[in-house]
């Protein structure tokens, strides 16, 4: 049960973006910029930073919703999402998504995790700073969602087939509409 | 040294939100509804929160700024943080405000932290659903903030004083003129 009083209605950051809709408007946005805007990365690289990351913090609404669009945006489907989850460098991903998934899980442990090693293996794949800078603040900006998601307790089905209509919802209409 | 190519007269954020001002608008925006919107918390208090995540995240950057403003703001000054950077109970600070700092502590380690205890502490001196809610929002948002700021590497002084200038202007100007 949520920690403070929400629309049952609206599972995950639905019920929080309802409840404080000055919040929603930027984080919305943040979203929008990150996950939608013009990026050298595609969508579907984008959204999976986000889901790993969000698995990584055992978020399960924020995981499966953002797993959800990335196997829709990604060829691959939802097989690419489970890899890697399960294990990145095993992933049929780029090595380039490769190393930036690496630096998205050591953000995800804190900022400092970040060493030049990490960063010279994306440079080593052709990663540009500015994709660097997306990946790091795609996995700061889920350290937050996934804490204000748990942190006051919202509701979550864990049943992934749940969140395929959502998941195609957000790839079409991005995280403006909220 | 930063991990991409950042202004060097620019430390910690200030150099990030130089490079990439897609996102530095929605952050901006962010920090301001959260730290400067009516509330029924005050902007010391508020800054308190973020002074005190940021110093558990071991940001340099995000404590020492966000400890400036809030010393500028509390009637005692930054005594106050560092008190509750030592020890949030023995902190001069309300008892309402010592509970919410407890939960966002919680909130920094991960959102399944928070827990019913936790919440029945705040709700016990009469922390409103607001103040919960925007409690967990600043604490996840500096936890964003933090892995953002050090994750690239950014550069900042670990000198308090070097702060005071910063601080006193953030507590003016806000944070959409970044």
């Amino acid at each position: 049960m949520p920690h403070i009083a929400l629309d049952e209605n609206l599972p995950g950051i639905r019920g929080l973006f309802a409840y404080r809709p000055e919040t929603a408007a930027p984080l919305g946005q943040l979203a929008e910029v990150l996950l939608r805007g013009p990026s050298s990365l595609s969508v579907g690289e984008r959204e999976l930073i986000g889901a790993v990351v969000s698995r990584g913090n055992d978020c399960t609404y924020c995981s499966r919703s953002h797993a959800a669009v990335a196997a829709e945006a990604l060829e691959g489907g939802m097989p690419v999402v489970e890899a890697a989850w399960e294990d990145i460098d095993g992933a049929p991903v780029s090595a380039k998504v490769k190393a930036l998934l690496h630096i998205a899980l050591a953000v995800r442990e804190g900022g400092k995790s970040v060493d030049e090693d990490l960063i010279a293996a994306a440079r080593a794949q052709d990663a540009t700073d500015l994709e660097i800078h997306d990946t790091v603040l795609i996995a700061a900006a889920f350290c937050m969602f996934n804490r204000y998601v748990d942190g006051l307790g919202t509701i979550a089905s864990d049943d992934q087939d749940s969140y395929q209509g959502a998941g195609a919802r957000l790839l079409a209409s991005g995280y403006t509409r909220l």
